[in-house]
């Protein structure tokens, strides 16, 4: 495929947001495999399908869910409400159900939003069976009183959990995890975009061979998260694989160095950094680094136990460097979690900056070394080397020397190159060249 | 006795100023016996007699002193000066005089106020043998020159250095000592107010078994202080229990975990707490806690080694977790240390709210605990066991699941619950309310 | 000679900076040996001579060079630029050159001033053969085209690398360096000024008879510092000394407890401190507090490790606390590196202020002892030992008293004075006295 380039991304990563919309997907079932296979045409996925009843961690996987129609209809048969319009329109995980009862009766199962009279909510009972019907309030304002037909055409029955990995392969092992969840049905912002972010940061990662190794989760969210972490105990310093307690050296053993939850990635509003339960996990420092020296409106958040999937990967026993990147956080706008949060409401320039930040963070991160200088002892002499001006006496000194001095002085085995960028107060970028230069020269050592 | 309520409380203890107000305490003697016999029909007392010679740390147990009666007459035989009115009039631990001298002789022993000139100022001379008088200075300037009858009828003889303590037996033998001076006359917030509020708050803490053990103690001013630590070195980790230099773990193998000095505890000014020399003990994290959150307006000061007894339970050697909690503090008031300082300038209000601030805070402290999740990798599933709302899809989570969330994600036995309330940003009371549940379902253990 | 009082300070450093301004100064050379005759005439040095060729640390002693004539001189023999008039004229270290060629041909050799026509800049090149001329722009206007005659009587050839040391016994060997660089040619500030309030700071110190060991370095820049460290690995604990890598204990092992660089130390723009490497040295904490508590304006500027040769003492493999005390600091005025850096550039006054400033910060160094309280368990009785006043109840307390609490309170092994100071916001001065009073006492030991 052609290189990803901020021009097209954009618009590319909306046409697979609204070729993702339609599809209804739940934390199991067809609506994530579905979706999976669209994301297949992108970048090559492992599918991993896990059966009902698999213990992981505290939890187990549920029963799959799949769902065909469902509608409510007027005694005319009009269908008043109708999941063909929207897949919004039916609670999660609702079972099966086919019956007449007066609109008294049925008011008890349906969710709206008397606020926004025009919206539908999105709604949920994957643990406790339940049905039910969300739809418009204005929409339940105009229905007379009277018997309804409910027909809720679904199966719950034992099957699989599914979710995809997507390795781009690093200089080294030790791996970055990117996360996304892919178990909202049609909600665009939260999270298709997030889902085409992933896609495509996924695929500009792949121009160039990257240090670290970057593995991408597309997993329904929170039991998707656990069935991996349950899975992949020794990439993550888990309970089988490190038995150790909380307060121990965090994620010690583990391959997971780094990770991002990606969620609410296309809105219009600034981007919002969450950080990770750690708070000064490098990851951390390099968002905080990148967002604040790129000039862009953002806000930094401290770590909430609520939220995405960092809820898991930050729990104690994991306490992974995993921060979340959002435009408009979790909650934090009106549209969220109903039929507002449709493909009108992301737009290709924001998720293109938020690729864009993707990307210059994990090339900050992928660049950040820890270099020991080799000649500590005074300043070695760069001028017999090449690395330093000939002419003495000049007070404009070049930000590359600075930069040379800036390395030398602080390279002892303490400080990476972002610690050096960050008290110079010189571009990361020019560090890293410096360093490149010190490090041609054997002056120091990685 | 009926419990303890704001309502009643602030009279209850104004009454009990009024009736220790004309008693003539001093470091020793009848005075401060008196005083315990009235706190004593209170809360039970255990009444301490060090006999005078006695060595106590650096010090030693000075001879008790007794007054009798004291005045200045012109000469008429009129008592321009007069004991008998005002405890106040006396240089405290003045050596008996009987004499007669002209007003210019005797003005070197006479105690004024230029700038306050109706009030009467108060002084002692504890360990250099001296004599003395307290007056208003539109007094002495109303003397005539002339010879002028003295005479103090006291006594200074070996005897005893009386204080005593009172313990509310808590859930654990670890102690809070709550500490007031009772060495000064006729002085209301300094320290009739300290002594009211420490004695309601013994009876309110008494209303079901606290935590903690406290215990409260009634001493002299510095040489109590420091004659009650030499007698309980094992309690306070001191010298002879362990013999340990400074740096050690403050502290350390003493039952007296933490502590609060009570003076000047009534007048109508903001709280002000004065933080440990250790700035960062259990009890300063708790006051700072309970003041900003309470909203009440107040200060936090910084530990001085000047100041009440906290300057001897915070000697480097013990190091004690001890705070002081005063309205308007130390020498910060006018009225400080003189007449002006009678029981109008203490409100009934103004005790209530100490007394309230004082239970809030040790219900705080008695409920900072400390647990570790026992499911700390990924979120335990908290709806399985009731703990969680099955609805899923809304946003407004409620601050009790979000409290939980908080407290699984902490709890990794570094953080305890103010800690967790600190960082979270709720109140202490909802997170100890969630730690409650989640050790009832055995997610967490204390 | 004299006592060194501010009074007269000022006029004599001022006196000796006029009279080495006109020597030709370089990294080598007789003009280094001129500079250190003189110098000797006020204090007695130990002059080294160290030889061409001569490795140290990563850098070779270059060849000296010595310069007796240099000139442009035009068609009718008159010299249009003339090294007689100022040494900036000739670019140091320029090779000898003697020929006539065009003034287009010659203007690549020549350096002047654009912004600042009437100036002449000051140009080296010490390690690339090269030779030039510098000259005011508007003499370089003025010059019609046309051949020149050019003339650089120099030698560059094996011989010497000149430096001198001074030392002021202290009480202890242990040592504070301060360093000076002696190797510009005609330039007042930078750093005549620094190598007088070097002189009469040694002089000032050497009247009573210092705690710490005063060393003072006069040695060319970079190359003289690199120099010194090199043969003084033991007192540095440098690379012979302490074989030890970059992250040990900094300075372990050697004498050189603290250092101050002197440079640019009397124009007339305020103080400037910038700190050592480490940014917490005891020179840090004592020159912030000297600066700040003087209320004089001033600046404390972070590391940077550009500057003097503090560049070298702060490499990471020595991590010296070495800081640098200048007015307006490198390349903060237009006049730096230029022939307006002359003596009247530079006043009487500020040198006297320099001087002031640099005896303070030396007084509180060598005050700063750490003392253990003998009496740590509750106050120590001070009104026994006569340090306390008898009559109680005032609350004027007096400073003296307060200042014998905190060092009481304090004085646990970890905090030295000047931390009592800081933390009590009491005079340094105070402190001290009252330490002292307290040391007398027998109540703390050194």
């Amino acid at each position: 495929m052609a290189p990803v380039t901020a021009a097209t991304a954009g618009e590319q990563m909306h046409a697979l947001v609204e070729r993702l919309y339609p599809l209804c997907r739940s934390i199991t079932g067809d609506g994530v495999r579905a979706t999976l296979d669209i994301v297949g045409e992108y970048v090559p996925l492992q599918v991993h399908e896990v059966p009902t009843g698999t213990q992981v961690l505290d939890w187990t996987v549920p029963q799959e869910w799949n769902i065909r129609d469902a509608y409510i209809a007027d005694a005319t048969g009009r269908r008043v409400v109708d999941f063909a319009a929207s897949s919004l329109h039916v609670l999660g995980y609702s079972v099966p159900v086919a019956a007449t009862m007066p609109l008294a009766e049925l008011r008890g199962r349906l969710h709206t939003l008397p606020d926004h009279p025009t919206w539908v909510p999105y709604r949920t009972s994957y643990y406790k069976p339940d049905w039910g019907f969300c739809l418009a309030q204005e929409t339940l304002d105009g229905l007379p009183d009277g018997d309804y037909e409910v027909r809720i055409d679904s199966t719950l029955t034992d099957g699989h959990l599914t979710y995809a990995e997507h390795v781009v392969p690093g200089q080294v092992p030790d791996e970055v995890l990117v996360s996304c969840h892919v178990c909202h049905p049609s909600l665009a912002n939260d999270n298709l975009a997030g889902i085409a972010v992933a896609v495509f940061l996924a695929r500009a990662l792949a121009e160039k061979t990257p240090y670290y190794t970057y593995r991408f989760l597309f997993a329904p969210g929170t039991i998707g998260a656990i069935t991996w972490l349950a899975r992949n105990a020794e990439r993550v310093g888990g309970p089988s694989a490190a038995p150790g307690r909380p307060g121990e050296e965090p994620g010690a053993g583990g391959q997971i160095r780094h990770g991002l939850v990606l969620a609410c990635a296309g809105d219009r509003g600034r981007l919002t950094y969450k950080q990770s339960r750690r708070g000064d996990a490098e990851i951390d420092r390099v968002m905080r680094y990148v967002l604040t020296s790129s000039e862009r409106p953002h806000r930094i958040n401290e770590f909430t136990p609520y939220g995405y999937d960092e809820r898991q990967f930050c729990s104690p026993g994991f306490d992974l460097g995993v921060g979340s990147l959002s435009r408009t956080p979790y909650a934090g706008y009106p549209e969220y979690h109903t039929s507002a949060d449709n493909p009108d409401f992301v737009s290709p320039e924001a998720m293109a900056d938020t690729l864009a930040v993707c990307r210059e963070a994990f090339a900050v991160l992928d660049g950040n070394r820890r270099y020991v200088n080799l000649s500590p002892y005074g300043e070695p002499q760069l001028g017999r080397r090449g690395l330093y001006d000939a002419l003495g006496g000049r007070s404009d000194t070049k930000e590359a020397q600075l930069a040379m001095l800036w390395v030398l002085s602080l390279s002892d085995g303490e400080h990476g190159l972002l610690d050096i960028a960050d008290r110079s107060g010189l571009p990361f970028d020019t560090v890293a060249v410096a360093a490149g230069a010190l490090h041609g020269a054997g002056l120091i050592k990685g």
